[in-house]
Formats: structure tokens, sequence, C-alpha cells
């Protein structure tokens, strides 16, 4: 990593500094383990208790933290924000570089940009694009006709199926399956007719996909990411979704066929999404919720429980089994007052 | 894709065909981006407002739906089962090359048949029996005994362990791993002691098995799935689980262990089913259920809790938090009730 | 596998043998399978009634089953751990030949032992070092910077992030993704700012971790599992969670960022813990649950709903969603009666 002082990342980000701007900072660590050369940060209120103790050469902080502060801190209206700023100053990414690994295999009708680095193990097939600056890491397998946009990082043996279309700084995470046949079955005469399974996957610039997610090819027309989308581990998307711009997706959700998820979404998770459903815009959906009616008003909306403690829980159980017996039994008490009152 | 016309198309299919024999037909496409030289289908009645919209060549679809069709019709009745046939017959699956790609490692006890294709970078262990027309894709790693039967395929960077057997005609996605430890722990004096798994895993003919779906070995005896099962993506079967013949399971779906799944079930999305169970033939669980007990006759089970807004999904929280003190509230005023009544 | 007698098993292992020293055992069944000269065990009380039937050569039992057993008998005071042991012994782990696959790709600045193996197609980035006896499968892949204590196996496509470093006899399952980056995002401007991760991943001595299981790298700090923690598949580990010793973690489990977990926790399939919670020691999550609080005492606790007919189900979905409505009109019952009672 390379070394700075407080002036100069208070005058290269626009902070206001309350410290020595000659003191030097060379490491990034959090409040807790920071030690005199490192920067730190406070964005999540909860761990506010363990400011009042950090050893950090510097803590960038909101204005309202500032008076709490034992050591010198660099003002920011987004501390987090900031964070990854200047993280990524402080530690670039590492050059990559440029070639194509002797033990890759790439079909002869593929177009590999100079600038693209393609590593070991690699097989790029048929028809393939790879443009300026993209990494195809080792181990990736891209099908027929794959086309990555300018400066992709595809990290390490990820697969893209056949016509499969990414952006520009597109980043996709090990193990993640991009374009493989959704589930399409008629059945027939009692036996399972696989349906054919046409289309591609186009994924837009700027998106982020995680570490074992698969995003399934459409039946017939491509299943879709708008730019900036960005999908956690595990994450499952099935044939003709479309995920609107800059929503974002945690871990281990599903999401159904054909159905639309609306431009700056948050679902948390574990969540499942039923199919053909039509989500709109700025709709949060919070943990382990499950989906089965479109959503046409922006908001928070959710099914998950909270566990309790097992006896207690079981209690409930018991009594949710009722749950129409007591309301039968609720009416009988009710319709016996209404009878009563009127004697 | 080759090109037919839609009198070529009814004879081969059986169709009734309302319109002109000898239009063209050259793509298949869905009803709303359909163009003049594509073909349609209508089967989910919930797309049947688009109908009337389309500028489809023609349209597969039922007899009831004639009428409303504003383009030349192929009456079928099955639609969707009839789509998929028309889809595989314009679009055959390309030929694969047989033959042993330079980069794959193929172990010398192993037997390839001359037909088969191994692709790059793909890992053949000792003691495998590779049929007919089978083709192991890019990346594919096959560790010692495996046997697979003609006509597979497994289409990239698929895992396939000790002693597992797939039928003919299997097709296995990417990133699916067949055959690894089941999750087996004894407590020896406050450690956990690995059981060792032993077991191989059988899959019969015609299975289909989902992008990053997990199969275990058997701990002794084998898993195993009978013929024409199909998995989606991230579906996890434990060690010792058997699935009968004809049964369907959505994507992010848990078996646990040594639980046995009946013929022609089916499984939505993201439930969970138990370990010990029996679930008899024609189960169909909903989405985002967890199955505890066993079920013994056939029909429809589930547990899954549609969202709503957080606020009053919140305020359902609070409530069935006392469900239990509003049940014995509720039977103090019927014992109430009753004293005043014998009074 | 190795023959023996039961005299030798007895002797070797300290059972009180019920039987003929003299009897062969070359095999290890289940008590429904078992022929003559198999051994098997009966440790799940749900299988009793199957071992009147065995026609094992013996049965490794508890003292309280050896009066119904109609077969050879081995007692001891743990039959599935013994099982364990004995199954071990007689069919030990196959011994790997040291040395490096030639299709596999070294970086030359990493450090092998000569008693390593490093499998076909697999891939060792810059910087790592690579223990004694370990084994890296067919098609892993080591970033940067990766360590691996002696005896530890990476089945086969294994992918390692940076600084990810694995303890001693840590066995890693097809699939599993360590240390890739986790889901860190800042809001700029309304497009998504990705959040440098820059810690690592630190896994304890005889941690065992499932096929397609993830375990993200640190934001800052590492994420850690401490020794002995055992992960089944499908599990997400998201970014700076600590695992404790000796927790056991079901299939399909996800836990959100900065969760910490104490030791000889168990958490059942498919349950979904939240982020920045404090799981205290020993404590039991079911199958399931979503964990949304901190737990400070040890015990059992969860939320996971059990199926029931769909018809039964939608019935009480129906009285749920009128929960609060019933509880006001339970109250006015409860006032009118206090009203009534005081005039």
């Amino acid at each position: 990593m390379q070394s700075t002082t407080l002036g100069q990342l208070a005058g290269e980000f626009g902070f206001a500094l309350h410290g020595p701007p000659e003191a030097r900072i060379s490491g990034l660590a959090t409040l807790a383990t920071a030690g005199p050369e490192d920067i730190s940060f406070l964005a999540n209120p909860s761990y506010r208790s363990i400011l009042s103790e950090t050893r950090a050469g510097a803590v960038i902080l909101a204005e309202e933290d500032l008076a709490a502060c034992p050591v010198p801190a660099l003002v920011s209206p987004d501390p987090y924000l900031d964070w990854a700023r200047i993280a990524e100053w402080l530690r670039p990414p590492e050059p990559v570089s440029p070639g194509i690994h002797p033990t890759a295999s790439i079909h002869e009708t593929s177009s590999i940009h100079p600038d693209a680095s393609i590593g070991p193990q690699a097989v790029v097939g048929p028809g393939c694009v790879v443009g300026q600056d993209v990494q195809v890491g080792p181990g990736c397998v891209l099908d027929r006709d794959v086309r990555l946009g300018d400066g992709t990082r595809l990290v390490a043996q990820v697969y893209l199926g056949p016509d499969v279309t990414l952006g520009q700084r597109v980043v996709v995470h090990p193990g993640a399956v991009i374009g493989a046949d959704g589930f399409g079955l008629a059945m027939d005469s009692g036996h399972w007719h696989k349906v054919p399974q046409l289309g591609g996957v186009r994924i837009g610039d700027d998106c982020e996909i995680g570490a074992n997610t698969t995003i399934d090819r459409g039946a017939i027309d491509d299943t879709v990411l708008e730019e900036d989308v960005r999908l956690d581990n595990q994450v499952q998307i099935a044939h003709n979704v479309r995920i609107g711009a800059h929503t974002a997706i945690a871990g281990c959700v599903g999401v159904a066929g054909s159905t639309r998820i609306g431009r700056y979404c948050m679902i948390a998770g574990a969540s499942g999404i039923g199919g053909h459903l039509e989500i709109c815009d700025k709709v949060v959906i919070t943990a382990m919720s499950t989906v089965l009616d479109s959503i046409d008003r922006p908001g928070q909306y959710g099914s998950g429980i909270p566990a309790r403690s097992h006896r207690e829980w079981q209690r409930i159980l018991v009594r949710l089994g009722h749950i129409d017996e007591y309301a039968r039994r609720l009416m009988g008490l009710e319709k016996k007052d209404r009878e009563s009152g009127k004697s």
C-alpha cells in the first residue's frame, strides 16, 4: 500500500481535517484494531461505543461524531462512501498483465482484445468477443458467442453460457453460472419433456454478481439485468427475469421465472420471489420473506418471523394451528353477547 | 435455424391449421416480440391479453383461444408441449464433434467411447466408463469409477465423485456437484469426528440436474434419483435420499438426509424437507414451505407466508407473539359465560 | 477393503463381543442390506425395527439393544462413533501420490511441499504456501498468498481467494468458494459504489467446508472460522463473520455480515442468521428459522413452521391476517364483560 499524510488525504478528498496534516497514514483498519498509522471510519452507529477507545491515526466520521473522537478526524458527509474512495486510492487494484496464459484454450473464431488477460486453464469457445482490459480469471469457461464489455472481470471458475452479454466494468465472482438452461418442462404422457431454452442473458454496465450465484438464460427472449444491479452470493435468478437498474439483492435469494423487479429495489437475504410477478421501483423486501403477489407501491414488505426460544415458539405454533377454531369461538361469544344485549 | 412453412409444420405435428399453408416460418419468438416469420405460442392464460396484439406469423394455441387470434394459428391439445417439439425441430441441438480435447486429462484406466466428446480442461480419473455420444464439457472433473450412460451431457465445470453412475440422456448443468461427502459427524469428547461416507450416487435415465445443485453420496448405500427426476438450480440433496421417478424440484430447495420422496411429486422453490421422512407419490409442496413430517396422502401441502406491507406484518407479528395469552383470555371469557349461564 | 474377524475388531476397539471371535468381516453395510460378512450398526432408534430382521455378520450397538439382536453383536457406549472408527480402519482413505500434475499451473513464487499433491488443471497463484501431505484436487484455483496447513485436502474445483489461510487437516468439498469479495456497497448519487474488500479468511484446524459453500473475505479484518467448525453444502458466510470452535451448520444456511456465532452451536438446515448479531455458545437453531436478534443464553431457538395440507394452511393464513382485528374484538368483549360485572 502507498503511504500518505492526513493533509494529503484531506486535500485529495475535500475533508475538514481535525488534526496534524503531517501525520503519516500507511494502513487501513477497523476502529478496534487500528494503530497510530492506520486510518479507520465510523459509519454504523452501533460501533460508536468503540470510537472512544480507538488508537487509530485518524477516523473518517460524520460531523456529529467529531466531539467523541479521541484521535485526529476527517469529517465527511458520508463516511462509508469516503472510506471506500480512500481505500481504493490507498490500495489500488493490482495491475493485470495482459495476454493469454499458455494453458488457456481459445477457439480460433473468438476475438480477444490485446489488452485483455486470459488466465490459466480458462476456456473461450467459438464466436466470443472479449473487450479491452477484460480479465478472464483462472478456470473460467465461456461457451459460444459470449461478449464481454471493456473492463469487465470474471474472477475465477465462472461459467458464461451461449449468447451471454456482459456490459462494461461488470464483476463476476467465482462459481457464478450465467446462462445455463432455465427450468422448462412440459408433461408428455407421464414423462417430462424438456422445453428448449433459446434465449441469452444480458447484463448491463457496472453489475456485480456474487459467488455461486446462478442466472438462467431466457426461454425465448433474454434474461436481463439492467445497469448497476448488485447480486450477492448464492442468488438464483430464473429464466426471463428482468431486474431494474441499481437494485441490490442479498445472499441466498431466489427469483422465479418471468418476474420483473423494478429499479432501486433492495431484497434482503434468503427471501423468495414467486414467478410472473411485477415488483415496482423502490421496493424493500425484508429478510426471509416470501413474495407471492405483485407489488405496485414503493415501500417495505415482508413475512419473515424472528426466532424465539423453542418452548415459546412451540406454544405459539400449537395455538396458531387452532386459530380458525379460536376465531369461531370468539365470534360465538360475540353472537351470544349481541343476543343477550337484545334480550 | 432451418426455415419451414405453416403447412409443413401442420403436417409434421398433426395440427389443425388456420391460415395459409405456404406462409414461411423462420424464427421462434414470444407473442410480444414475434414478427411475421416467427412462430409463437399461448399456453399460460395470463398472457391471453397479448394475443390480440401479436404480429406473429403463427401462434400455437388451444382450441378455445382460436377465435381471439388475429394471425394464423395451429391448434394443439397441448400448446406448451407442441411448442417444445417445434422448437427442437427448428433448432436442433448443435452436433458435437467426438474426440478428446488435447488439454483434457484422462486417466489411462478409463474407457471413453470413441463417439464421446471430452472438452477442454476436463479431467477423467481412474476406472471411469464414458458411453456413446456422451459430452463431458469444459472443466468437468470425474473422480474415480464414474459411469456415464449413452447420450448423457455434462455441460461444463461439473464434479462427479467416486462411484457416481448416471443413466442415459442425463443433463447436468454447470457447477453441479454430485457425489461429494455427506454431512456425517459424531461427537467424540468435545471434538467432531468425521463419519466416512462410503456410498455413491445413482441417477436414472433422463434426469436433469440444475446449475450449482449438490447431491451428496450415500453414507453406506447410494443416494438415488430414479428416472426422469428434474432438479432446478441450487437444490441440495443430502446423503441417502431417494427421489422417485418424474418428480420435479424447483430452485433453492433442500432435502435433508435419508428422506424418501415419491414419484410425480412437485416441490416448489426454496422449500426445505427434513431428514428421515417418507413423502408419498403425487405430493405437491408450495413455495418456501418447511416439511418436517412424513406425508402419506397425495395432495398439496405448505407453510409459506405471503409477504405484506412491513407495517401490517409487524402488527401481525406482535399479535402472534401473544396468541397463547389471547387463547387463554378467550377461554376465560367462555368459562365466565358458561358459569353465568348456569347461574 | 481389508478383511478381519470379530475377535480382532473387539480387541482393536475394546468392544464386548457377543458372538464367535473367528467370524470373518469383509464389508460395511446398513442393517437392511448387510450380508453375513458385513458389519453394521444401530445408532438411530428409529431403525430399531430393522434390527430383528438383519442378516449382518455383526452389529455395533448399545447395551440396551443387545437382547433384540439376532446376530453377533459388538457392544459400544457410542455405536455411531465406533462405526466411524471401524469404517476408517477397514477402508482407510486411498493413499495420495505426491507431486504436481503436468497440467497444473504453479506460479514460480509459490512454495509447494514435496509431499503435497497438486492435481490436474489446478492453478496455484503467487505467494502461496502449500504444506505437507496437502491435496489440491483437480481444477482448484488458489489466488495469491494462500496458505494451506499440513494434511489439508481441497477435493476439486475449490476457489481460495487472496490471503486465505487454512489450518491443518481441513477438508473443502467441490465448488466451495472461500475468500470472494463480501457484499459491500455505498450509494453515491444514485449509483452503487463498491466498497473495497481487503481482509482474508482464516480457517482453523479440522474444519470441513461443504460443496458449493461460500465464505467471503473480510471487509477489513478477516472472516474467521475457529477450529473444528463444520459447514454442510450451500452455506453462505458473509464478510467479517466469526464462527466459534466445534459449531456445525447444516445445508443452505445463510449468515449475514459481522455476526459472531459461539462455540458448540448447531444450526439446522435453511435457517438465516441476520447481520451484526452475537450468538452465544451452545445455541441450537431449528430448521428454517430466521434469527434477527442476538442470543445470550444457550438453548434451542426457532421460527420454522411445519407444513400442513394446503387447505388447512390457507384457512390459518386468512385467520392470521385478521389476528389484529381478533385481538381487538377479544378485548372489546373483555371490556364489556368488566363493565357488566361492575354494574
